[in-house]
């Protein structure tokens, strides 16, 4: 039976990746930093064999009526393996997590206490169209000191395998111990669904991809979760706001890159300063090639905004589309963003340094800016290396996901004989 | 409809609980400490109401025909209601870990990054019949700045009814706002079902009870869950151990409070010492009234035990019951506790460093023991004050999860109008 087949894949890797677990943990930093660049050299090496295997993805694509856009998402070349390869130096040069000493004490009993961190395990990723997942997501498993099961689109299937041939082929040969990095070869969905509920095989899995993808994730997994990704960011402009730092702030949050999850969807303006500022706003965003959903009080002052439904508050537009609403007071943006946010990033623009403060402990959100664009949401823009998602759940981590968020902690206990009374 | 109506008090007190989170998460310290002092004030002067409430769940559970044991979970008494109401005030003097500023740093274009320590929100709890754990729970909750939703079990219903009564109004009287403790009063299986998939109104879901609970809430929830509390934990007595205090651990381990999820199940001993060590324990663990299930090498030395089936690797058995195991060296004890192994508390006896230190890198669990009792596993004994569970699973929080454990953390970042270019 096929279904049998599909799930005695994903159980036979499962069962390797956890089987690898306890002597990947144990990898020393200079062997998991020379499997990353034997990693990176591998891919540029074999670039060929990989480009290949990319061409069938890309052609069974467009014979299958894909847009180009998301064949572009596909697509490999020399340019882009070669980012890879950087990626995976970069993340051989971030300090190791594993071992760190986060907090020691010693116990009136003479129990000395340390709390050290430690890999999570099996770590599943499943994902969609873009073929350097397979490769950053290893890349960043490995150096946590985690096994890792891909489970790519199906679209990229071919460039996935090579991918991870190439990859694991490589790691193996510099001590990680075989096993460590699995993919799932198999389209069909029962595959991900079983991967959902091995949890005696696998730690934690990171979905990354569309709203869809998550929610299935989130819905049919046993395996605990952490949600990536979905930003229906929001750029409130206070009436005290330098008005000129806010239209250089929205534009940017919007149109810097629109189609990532930091990027703004909604423009909260207050009322005292909606006139001014949706006349000078407007222009900017327009020439941009912005097109506006928008409340009634904001179509009286930009008439060629189209009328923005309740669905618009709530949409990610992921694309040159911004929704406009003109609030009466701070509250209502903060109630606003409250009611529809989905606690990615959110930013005020002000001059008034109780509402900045007030924006800050109010709004529940992963990152929260004063007077910045939301688009700096991002591991490396603060500061952390790179990163395997944007967590918007509030468990284990939130916000940028990088080396340290891919690790646990154990408690060591060192005693000499000590009992409880 | 009853489904609905079920469905409908579950929504109606998810969404209350939802909108006094806000408010709850910015009520200062000083607020809370009243608040958690006035609620440990009204459970004393009002205990004669709880007694009375407690004594109809105590015939119910009698004509029903529960067993001496579970009745005595269930029972509250003068003494009782006064060590929950001192609970409470621990809880009102340990420190606040809202706000807490973890670490902060300024990027290279001025951005100023803070990681704040913010209350989780909404917390769900679900857990069986120990009345106690409504008041633990809800202190616990609120001294984090969370807002609460309680679902006990239905042999404790009145009496949970009533404990939530009390401390909830206590609590209003002191600024907590309405809605900050919810109790759902259904015994139905179907109100519990609904909590576990309220995701736009809950953060995170922690059960609390037996092993069939917690996977009931595991399989069944969409809302992020922390699992708690199954403890199969091992103690291995390396053949290089001092037997007097390998014998003081054992013993210690399980009998000092056998029900606990970090007393000990499994004894390993390793071969070379098997003779004298079990010859030596055996009659020790006897005096104590324990059982014993064992391999036929234990068997051979203690003829008085039980063949151990498959099973009793398995078993958390909660009582005085220990599986034994001899095994030929220090690598089997470790590959036992891999595949057995419940992930909570593990210790080894030893005199050897190497295998001291290598005992902690490879056993994979929540606290990792040298040379003293697994019952240490404990909020309160490692020194972090009092718990709401202890978390088996390895995302966000392991081991004993207190105050610290019941919050998250948002990025607040401070610019000056910068954008990403």
């Amino acid at each position: 039976m096929a279904t049998t087949d599909v799930q005695q894949e994903v159980i036979e890797k499962a069962k390797a990746a956890r089987a690898a677990a306890q002597a990947m943990a144990a990898l020393p930093t200079a062997a998991k930093d020379r499997a990353l660049t034997a990693m990176a050299q591998a891919l540029v090496e074999r670039q060929n064999f990989l480009l290949e295997a990319n061409s069938e993805d890309v052609r069974s694509a467009r014979d299958a009526g894909l847009s180009e856009a998301l064949v572009d998402r596909l697509l490999l070349s020399e340019q882009r393996i070669a980012a890879v390869a950087a990626g995976l130096l970069e993340v051989a040069n971030l300090p190791d997590p594993v071992g760190e000493i986060m907090v020691g004490w010693r116990r009136p009993n003479g129990l000395r206490i340390t709390k050290v961190r430690v890999p999570l395990g099996v770590v599943g990723m499943i994902y969609e169209s873009r073929p350097n997942v397979t490769v950053d997501a290893a890349g960043l498993c490995i150096k946590a000191g985690n096994t890792v099961i891909l489970r790519g689109g199906s679209e990229a299937l071919r460039s996935n395998i090579a991918l991870a041939r190439v990859i694991a082929e490589a790691a193996y040969g510099e001590g990680v111990p075989e096993g460590a990095i699995q993919l799932i070869e198999t389209a069909e969905r029962a595959a991900a669904q079983e991967l959902m509920r091995l949890s005696q095989y696998v730690d934690v899995l990171i979905p990354r991809g569309g709203e869809g993808l998550i929610r299935a994730v989130v819905d049919n997994a046993t395996v605990p979760v952490i949600e990536t990704g979905v930003g229906n960011c929001h750029v409130y402009v206070d009436d005290s706001a330098d008005l000129e730092m806010a239209e250089s702030i929205v534009v940017n949050a919007k149109c810097q890159r629109p189609g990532v999850c930091n990027a703004a969807e909604t423009l909260l303006v207050h009322r005292a300063v909606a006139d001014e500022f949706l006349r000078r706003v407007g222009p900017a965003l327009a020439q941009q090639g912005v097109e506006l959903r928008a409340c009634p009080a904001t179509r009286e002052i930009l008439p060629e905004a189209a009328e923005a439904t309740e669905d618009d508050w709530r949409a990610e537009y992921l694309s040159l589309i911004l929704a406009v609403r003109v609030v009466d007071s701070f509250e209502q943006a903060v109630e606003h963003i409250t009611a529809y946010g989905s606690k990615h990033s959110e930013a005020i623009v002000t001059r008034d340094h109780e509402r900045a403060e007030r924006f800050c402990e109010l709004v529940d959100a992963a990152a929260v800016y004063v007077n910045a664009s939301t688009r700096f949401t991002d591991g490396g823009e603060f500061g952390l290396g790179a990163e395997i998602g944007i967590s918007t759940q509030k468990l284990h981590a939130r916000g940028p996901m990088g080396l340290r968020e891919l690790t646990t902690y154990k408690y060591v206990v060192h005693g000499a004989g000590q009992i409880r009374e």
